[in-house]
Order: structure tokens, then sequence, then C-alpha cells
């Protein structure tokens, strides 16, 4: 099969022809103007055992990052979630207690984030454990964070830290080892448990602050990528302003082959978002009320293309730019 | 594991608790009041390959069920359709040629139904072809036709001809032989391409004609006993009452061991509503008007529990009442 974007853009897209609510397919989530004052912002995600997590995985982390990597969705759109649709087929491995641990785990996020389940199917399959989750939320019309909506000229800005879950999944697969355990504990974390930058979403978003936006979830190259694409704009980051946790730089600074890992390993459930230069003040303001970094770590430009500047303004070569769906 | 239906009241029901629109999940769908005026009516479904559909099935057929199960959903509630979202977990021997003729099928229905696609999820799966759709729609506020509005006194109606969609399973899976042509392809094609009653649904729900409602999936015994539990009634019908099609009267004839599929077999897709008596007659004309048959088979009583009497009156007994989830 050709690549998801490919397959997409061939096949999907044009069932979704004509409907401005669905942006095309190429954003990740459709929006539907159905209150006067309000547009609802839904978004789907499948989840497939061996795929996207372990059978062996504790079910309440499994639960709680299926819910959160849609939360984040929304985040990345400047939206408050409503509640969520969700269908399981459960294969044959699946008993009562992974299904209370499963529940105990969405339990313990709806209070967290403040939805409920809404509805949704369960059914049996023979094959891996197959989640499927659809989230809705809701956000004012005209202020959502679009992918289409970057403009030269802008800064590009990421809240936290860049490359945690990436390297948190190599120390998860032992393939990072002699981490001090605070360092390990914290990446693993990371990887487990994304922290869905709901508030700081809606702040740049209702206000109109920032402009494009999105989450991180492929890779920061690979999504600014996407926001490039859409926008029909390119982009220019430099290395040395990629904020990095204490934890990355120590395995950066033992192992810094690992460095891709930061820009295109993906996992990172951090806002990218576009804010036009005479914003960024009010940006780094919404950032800093709710005790969240924000970092300004490039531009965009007219000129196609993510180009990444090493601190002496060369042009970095990066072999892998982000996670391949198939 | 529990039966479904168990399952969902112990795990999944209380992620649901403290919120009305999702209806305590023992409805199909969910309502949420975003609109002044519309209610917006959400419902998910997972098909599996194996499951739901064989993986040799041909995949437009695949695809246009898949939409008309959930359109049917919506008929259900009395919903127009607004768009829906699917997330398709791709198996090793999904090709192009596959996609190109599942998506073709989807169009095909798309134009047919008035809806498009609106997001959704694309990824891999070492299983089974996994497909997951939520289907989205809006009803007038306060009209929507739930499982628990019956009341004793109202007449229980259904739409179409009962238990072809279950005897076209046994025919296309040789149980059944010996039949004329016609009445083998009849049932085939009631049991691979529903027909959702959308336009008499919405006709019986905003004019507020019906009160209790959902389609037949599971089968007429079951799914009535779903609007009975929750309703907290019961039901009385008589057999003689209940509408066959010409091909499934050909069956039972020379089978009449087979007419415990017309009440359990499920697949029919038609409508069943609880209507009280004075709004009889406008029910009929409301579907008169569309062309679609429209059938009294029984009444809603205070006694709790689903009853079937034979033309003399006696209960008959019915030793599966319905298609059973796992």
């Amino acid at each position: 099969l050709p690549a998801e974007f490919d397959l997409i853009a061939r096949y999907f897209a044009p069932l979704a022809a004509g409907r401005p609510e669905a942006l095309g397919l190429v954003d990740d989530v459709a929006l539907l103007d159905i209150d006067p004052a309000d547009s609802l912002v839904v978004t789907a995600d499948a989840l497939i055992a061996g795929v996207h997590f372990l059978a062996e995985d504790p079910p309440a982390l499994v639960a709680r990052k299926m819910l959160r990597v849609n939360l984040s969705d929304l985040a990345g759109k400047g939206a408050r979630p409503l509640g969520y649709l969700m269908t399981c087929a459960l294969s044959d491995d699946v008993d009562e207690a992974w299904l209370a641990e499963f529940t105990t785990g969405l339990a313990a996020d709806q209070r967290e984030f403040g939805l409920t389940l809404l509805g949704g199917d369960t059914t049996g399959t023979p094959g891996p454990l197959a989640l499927s989750l659809t989230a809705l939320g809701r956000v004012r019309r005209g202020r959502a964070l679009l992918r289409s909506a970057a403009r030269a000229g802008d800064v590009v800005m990421v809240s936290g830290t860049l490359g945690d879950g990436a390297l948190g999944l190599d120390v998860q697969r032992r393939e990072i080892a002699g981490l001090p355990a605070v360092a390990r504990d914290f990446l693993i974390d990371r990887y487990r448990l994304p922290q869905p930058r709901l508030a700081l979403g809606q702040a740049l978003a209702v206000g109109g602050v920032a402009r494009a936006g999105m989450d991180i979830s492929d890779g920061l190259l690979a999504d600014l990528g996407h926001i490039c694409d859409t926008s029909s704009v390119g982009a220019v980051l430099r290395w040395s302003d990629l904020p990095l946790s204490p934890a990355a730089r120590t395995v950066l600074s033992a192992a810094p082959e690992l460095s891709e890992r930061i820009v295109a390993g993906g996992d990172d459930y951090e806002l990218l978002v576009t804010v036009p230069a005479e914003r960024v003040d009010a940006a780094l303001a919404a950032a800093s009320a709710l005790g969240l970094p924000l970092a300004a770590i490039g531009r965009i430009e007219a000129r196609a293309g993510v180009r990444l500047l090493d601190p002496l303004g060369a042009e970095m070569r990066v072999a892998h730019t982000g996670y391949q769906h198939f």
C-alpha cells in the first residue's frame, strides 16, 4: 500500500469533497458549525494491540493514553472536550480483570479532564484488541487552530519539551542504558502518559493569539511539515532554540546520535503553533499564567520546506523526518 | 466474558454516569443539545472481518452495509444524517484494488443518503481488517425516538417486512435450498444491503407521531425487549400480525421450523416504534406517503416481558430471542 497520506489523498479525501467541515481530511479534526457561537470539533483514532500498544501493557495506561492522545488532538485545535464514543473489539485474551483496570483508567482521566463516555459499541474479534475512539469538543467559531492558517512571518512556538516521548520508548525498549533512575522514569512517563495541553490550546485559540496549530504526534519536523504543506508556506528552525528536558540533555550528551529522535521521534503530544510576531508576548503570557513553558523555535517563511539550522546556521540533514503510519 | 449488555452495565455505563446525553448507554446513540433547536445524534459501531463480514465479501458491499447499519441507527431515532468519521485498521490482505472498491461503495451511498465523510484515521493491523464508524445526525430537540419512552397502551408498529435479512443469511450459507431464484435473490439482497428507513423515522419523530423507537438489528423480540426493559413496560405481539415478505412466506411454508428466524434472526434494519393509539392513523398516513408498509403488530402493556401469541391466543415459546454479540 502507498503511504498513509497518499492513501488518504487518493481514496478518502474525495469522499469528503465539497464539505468544508471536513477540512479536506488534511487536519486532525472536522469542524461542524452547529451552534451560532461555537463549532463542534470531532476527531477519531484507532488503536490496535501490537501496533499502538502492547497486549501486555497495563490496561489502565492503555486506556489513559488512548484518551489523552485524542484530547491532545482537541488541544491542538484550541477546543475544550465534551465527551467521547469508543468502540472496543475485544480479543480472546481480554478478561474481566483487564476490563476492570481499563475502565478504571478511563474513569481516572475522565475526572482529570472533565469529560465522560457518551456511547459506543462492544464486540469480539479473533484478532488483536482493536479500539477506536471518537472525541468531541467545542471551540468558538473561527477560532480553531487550523493546519492551513500559518503565514510567512509567523513565529513557530512549541509547548513543553521535545523528544521525551520518543526517548522514553527507547528507554523502555532498553535501547538506552546507563541513565540515572530519575531521568529514566521521567522519560518513560512522558512516553506512557501524554499531557494534553488543553488549557494552553484554549488560551492560544480563544484570544486569537495563535494562528495555525496542532499537537505533535508524528514528530516536530513531520508535523510542522503538515502545517507548512497545508498552508503553502515553509519554515526555518534553529536546533539551539529547541526546548529539551534535563533528561533528554543527559541522553544526548552521552549519545549525540540520538538527536534525530528529538525532531523526528514523535509521541511528544506538545502544542505546535504559529503566532504573529506581535502576539508572541501574549502567547508567552498565556503560557506563563498556566505555568507551562512555551518556546519560540523558528519562523514561517514563504519558501517551501522545513529547514533545521545548526548553531552555525548550516542546514542539518535529517534521515527520517517522522513517524510512518505504515 | 459476560454477555455484552452485562459488560456494558458493569464496566462502561459507570463511565457515562451523570450525563443524560449518554442515555445511560442503554440506547443506540448519544444526544447532545448543542443547538437551541436541535440535538446532535451520535452513534458508533465496530465491524471486524470474520465477525461482521467476510474478508472475501465484495468491498463495496462491506462499505455500504457498514454505512447503512449506522444510518439505520439514526433512522431509529428519527434523525437526519450529517456525516461520519471512520477509522480503518487495514490488514495485510488489503490492497489498492480493495480500497478503490470500498471507497466507491461509500461514494455511492453518500450520494444516495446525502452525507459525506468528515474525518477519521487509517492505520495497519496484523489482525483482521477492523473498521469503526461514528455517524452524526440531528433531530429536533425532544423529538428523538428513545428506547425509554414507551408507555402501556402504545401500539407496537414495524416498517417493511421481518426476518428477510436472517433468512437471506441462511440462503447465502446454503442452509436453505430449493427456493425460486427471485425469492433467493430478494432475501440475499435484504441481508447484504439494508435499507435505512431515514425518511420514515424522521416523519414519525418530527411530528411527534411515535413515542419510543429504534431500528431492529438483533431481532424483533430482543429489540422490543430492549425498549420494554428501558421503559419499564412489557409487550404482547400476535404472530399473525407480523408482516412477512412473499419470499419469507415461501421459506416458511416449506420449513416452518425456521419461524424463529423471523422474530429472533436479526439483521432486519426496519423501524420498531411505539405509537399512542390516537396517533396510529397519522403513523400509517406518514408511511403511506412514503410508499412504505407500516404494520401494527401488538401493544405495550404494564406487565413486564415480551409475549408472542399464536393465532389461538396461546403464548409461543421462542428458544433463542435474539442475536448474541459474544
